[in-house]
């Protein structure tokens, strides 16, 4: 195993052989990179992973945060890793160079921030959540927010948090209690209780800057009531120095199953009158600010579910290829020698599902990174919206989808390892129970379908999906090139039209009146789109590998040979599952409707 | 929720309505049974295990047993738990009046065990052990075997565990290595180390009787050479009091990321020369003696994996109805009051999944009971012969495939919960924890597979399949009887077809010298076959519900209608996966066959 953490192969085959990142260079912006500067900032990433995340990992899992009533500690290697990545300039690797920052694409960024993930998603939280934050500020701050909370943030000195669920509000942000009054000197008070707030305290930063939204009292109703406040922990003086505690207090730290690097948190507002915030932005517009945290966030949380299984699956990997035992079934004698259990077929097929989630997820994430970038870079008003939708329509296959399908790639990691893969002595544990909670955070994939289907497949008049399908068949097109992957082209474009007549079926119920029943399986809808889109990922890898240049090694060799294993892999045994999916959505079924809540037992 | 553990109207439901279990009363073993008192033993069981196991069970969890080098300590509630069920006479409840035992049907006692799995399945796992071990002795013991070591673990004062595994042979029993070199007194001297021993080492009982697969130096090879022993912790003296320590020491705890109740341990035999064994029935067959606790063990773990469904999925059927979160499709004013989730479509979903799992499931474990019954009751050696073969090709789905589909369950039960789902603060974390071992332990799912595919479909010219069809025949002309089961009727026969075909065609090509090929995709064939065997059970219950005197209280309706429901979206959301893996299996398929070792990263 070359690396615990990644395949650089692979991942430099993502970005440059299938995402062409090195041509983000030709803009003005990136003048100064190049393949190599992006390399280094990898190879850096890279290394600070290997030697300050890794090592803690399971540590920090076993000696979570606790609290005494007034101060969170943690193991002192958290503090130290996050030091190190801050020296390395990794809370502002997009930035412009005048703020401190790298000035790379968003996509190389994300490929840096793939490895932290990968090492140690826990301690990686924290800049994941403080980079979010510095973004919202750095779009709908002004210039007093930018340099007294912003500049900390890409510093490294002050980290951030989203605040948006509150206990009897966990998804349902139309309910949100907390209020912000209005104070003569422009600021507000802040009071309400706030749940589930990861980095929402500790000892880490100077300060933790909290973005929170709430209710300025008289305004709409509902989600159209909300705005955002920066509300920090300690207040800050107009010189930039850090000043009393404001009002803020940590009512204390939920416990979880994994994910225990990064604090979990109950935070109270305005026990003593009101935390001082300032509004970001217009007041009532708040959740239409947040969002672009949000879909950032979900960007991320999908990328970290792929990194927790391709962590994951190089462990098992390296297991299966050690671990003798048995023998195959058609040599029985007992006397002849064992043999690795990845000689087993069986075994075969969890490594081959994981490299399927593992690399399939890695292309689909920084394929959205890179439409991030390619938005940036556009001239074009409308093809800069055509991106946009496109980055759209597949945010909730990037968070949802993938965290469903990571989720049993983690479980076939601990089943290769057996015994050994259900104790804490190996990771897979950790990873499996880490990865637990990426169907859950940043919107549950329940909810991730229904935005998937009730909005982002309807929308201007379908739009995205419009998009999406223009990218498919490029891709099937370019694909029909090579004689051996005409089959799985054409198998994609079928599924194409699958999705097509389901979503018009869908969309037909929901304008007839009827949301509630177009919506009811929305998470059969969600496994469908997901498998068309990673089909696609994989027709893409398998028409890239097919145009390389003659491999020089039998290592390069062996990978492509993977890739298209891989993609055979995909088809043969995910994309028929897609009959299946859309029989079910066609039928419009209303088992699950209909059901009562009393007929259950 | 009228209990956390089980549905009792259910449970009496699967007993009586189904099974028929009062109708075994009209034996002569149990003329002194009525269903009365079936139910005081289900009762006191329920009693017990609430009383006694439920209150530990999270306590359990978090403070696991500990080894300080020489001695195991832990909570002492599982002592207490386990003095009351001995007191209760739960070690031995099918056995004769003479032995202690009550003479209850397997069926009675392994519902009784049922109540005790759902409250504690770490506290459970001692008895479960002993039971199955005392078997053992019973079937193949001598007289005096049976007076030294099963009459004390029948009377819950020794305990029992089996030793298979070991560090180099975790699941290929041909390659282990432990050998029993004969005396001459007739004892062996047992020599070697075991893995994975469950309630290898504890301070909770008297004494621990071993039951360790060992070879007699200069057998045969592999698998036939492997000969059964009893390996006492403390040696037996002819009086029957407990002795001095036999050379059987605990090397060390295994640290699992769930099922910490139960001590699961490495032992070295023999360090000082030798641990005294007893070779129980004849040399060289230790493996097929073996058998016998294995497929009790395996029907076991299925009910296991079924009981730690069915707690979470009452768990979180309370949450839901009673965390307020949201509004439906249809209804989006921020004004109105948020609806209780399992108003939603996609908690419902998530619900009636774990609905058919739990108590689908548990039918079919009870059915696989009451088969054992029916084996002992049988005067007719064919008939005998028949519902072996019945019981034998159910085995791996029992195990196997429940063990998959409840692990889904249970992480339905933390998903429901959402956020607090992920915390150790409810239960339904650790049932996941807990679930995630049961498709390792006791072979592994890709075994059950393996098994069930390469031997129970193929052995004595199909018998077993034939078994199952002519039953799963008889429970399709019943459905027919009612208009409303006759479209799920034709659909379990056109699976029974389907299934047909594609044994037909694997084991064709098991035939063709094929093995490698015909058992790559074994995996998916035994999700095709419970697909069937779960379509049968829930048939069978649709049936029975609508042939029931008519109802007398609202509660019983809403019983019924949920059974109905239940069914009804097993046939609309699961069965209709079988076409997709019966496609796959009918192809042969060699992808993951042809995959190499190195062309993954």
């Amino acid at each position: 195993m070359t690396s615990p953490l990644i395949n650089r192969r692979d991942l430099a085959f993502v970005l440059y052989d299938l995402l062409d990142v090195a041509a983000l260079t030709k803009h003005a912006r990136y003048a100064d990179h190049s393949r190599e500067t992006f390399e280094a900032a990898i190879e850096t990433a890279h290394r600070l992973a290997l030697e300050k995340f890794h090592p803690h990992n399971a540590k920090a899992d076993k000696n979570e945060p606790t609290f005494d009533g007034n101060t969170v500690s943690m193991i002192p290697e958290v503090a130290e890793a996050l030091a190190a990545f801050r020296d390395a300039g990794f809370f502002a690797p997009t930035k412009d160079y005048e703020l401190g920052g790298m000035q790379l694409p968003l996509t190389v960024a994300q490929a840096c921030n793939a490895v932290f993930q990968s090492a140690n998603i826990g301690s990686a939280g924290y800049p994941f959540l403080t980079v979010g934050a510095a973004n919202l500020i750095e779009s709908f701050g002004s210039q007093e927010q930018k340099s007294l909370y912003m500049a900390p943030m890409l510093a490294g000195r002050f980290f951030g948090t989203m605040c948006l669920s509150e206990p009897q509000a966990g998804s349902s942000l139309a309910d949100i209690r907390t209020r912000a009054e209005p104070q003569p000197d422009g600021t507000y008070r802040v009071i309400g209780n706030k749940m589930w707030i990861s980095g929402g305290d500790h000892e880490l930063s100077e300060n933790i800057v909290h973005m929170v939204l709430a209710k300025i009292p008289g305004g709409p109703p509902g989600v159209k009531g909300i705005s955002l406040f920066i509300v920090p922990k300690r207040t800050v003086n107009p010189d930039g120095s850090v000043g009393a505690r404001n009002d803020v207090r940590l009512a204390g730290l939920n416990h979880k199953m994994g994910y225990r690097g990064t604090t979990n948190t109950v935070l109270n507002f305005g026990e003593k009158g009101g935390a001082v915030g300032y509004l970001l932005g217009q007041p009532h517009r708040g959740l239409e600010y947040m969002f672009q945290m949000m879909n950032e966030a979900r960007i991320g949380v999908g990328q970290g579910a792929v990194m927790l299984a391709y962590a994951a699956y190089l462990f098992s990997l390296d297991y299966a290829r050690g671990r003798p035992q048995g023998r195959a079934p058609d040599s029985k004698d007992p006397t002849s020698p064992m043999i690795p259990i990845i000689e087993h077929a069986d075994i075969k097929r969890m490594l081959l599902h994981q490299k399927w989630v593992s690399e399939g997820g890695l292309h689909l994430c920084l394929y959205a990174g890179s439409l991030v970038d390619r938005i940036a870079m556009a001239d074009d008003a409308q093809e800069k919206a055509r991106l946009e939708l496109l980055l759209d329509t597949l945010t909730p296959i990037v968070k949802g989808w993938l965290s469903e399908v990571c989720l049993k790639s983690n479980e076939h990691a601990v089943q290769i390892l057996g015994g050994y893969g259900y104790t804490r002595d190996y990771p897979v544990e950790q990873y499996y129970r880490d990865q637990r909670l990426n169907p859950i955070h940043e919107g549950t994939d329940g909810i991730q379908a229904i935005d998937l289907l009730g909005r982002k497949m309807a929308i201007k008049g379908g739009a995205g999906w419009t998009a999406v399908k223009a990218e498919i068949a490029r891709a099937i097109k370019i694909a029909t090139a090579h004689e051996r992957l005409k089959p799985m082209a054409r198998e994609l474009a079928q599924l194409v039209e699958t999705v097509e007549t389901t979503r018009a079926t869908l969309l037909g119920a929901m304008g007839q009146g009827k949301p509630s029943l177009a919506l009811a399986n929305a998470f059969h809808f969600l496994d469908l789109f997901g498998l068309l889109v990673m089909g696609w990922m994989w027709l893409w890898q398998a028409s890239a590998v097919l145009d390389l240049p003659p491999a020089a090694t039998d290592e390069e060799r062996a990978f492509r040979a993977g890739k298209l294993a891989a993609c055979r892999y995909f088809f043969t045994y995910e994309v028929p599952r897609s009959a299946y999916l859309a029989s079910m959505l066609g039928k419009l079924d209303d088992t699950t409707l209909t059901m009562k809540s009393e007929w259950f037992a």
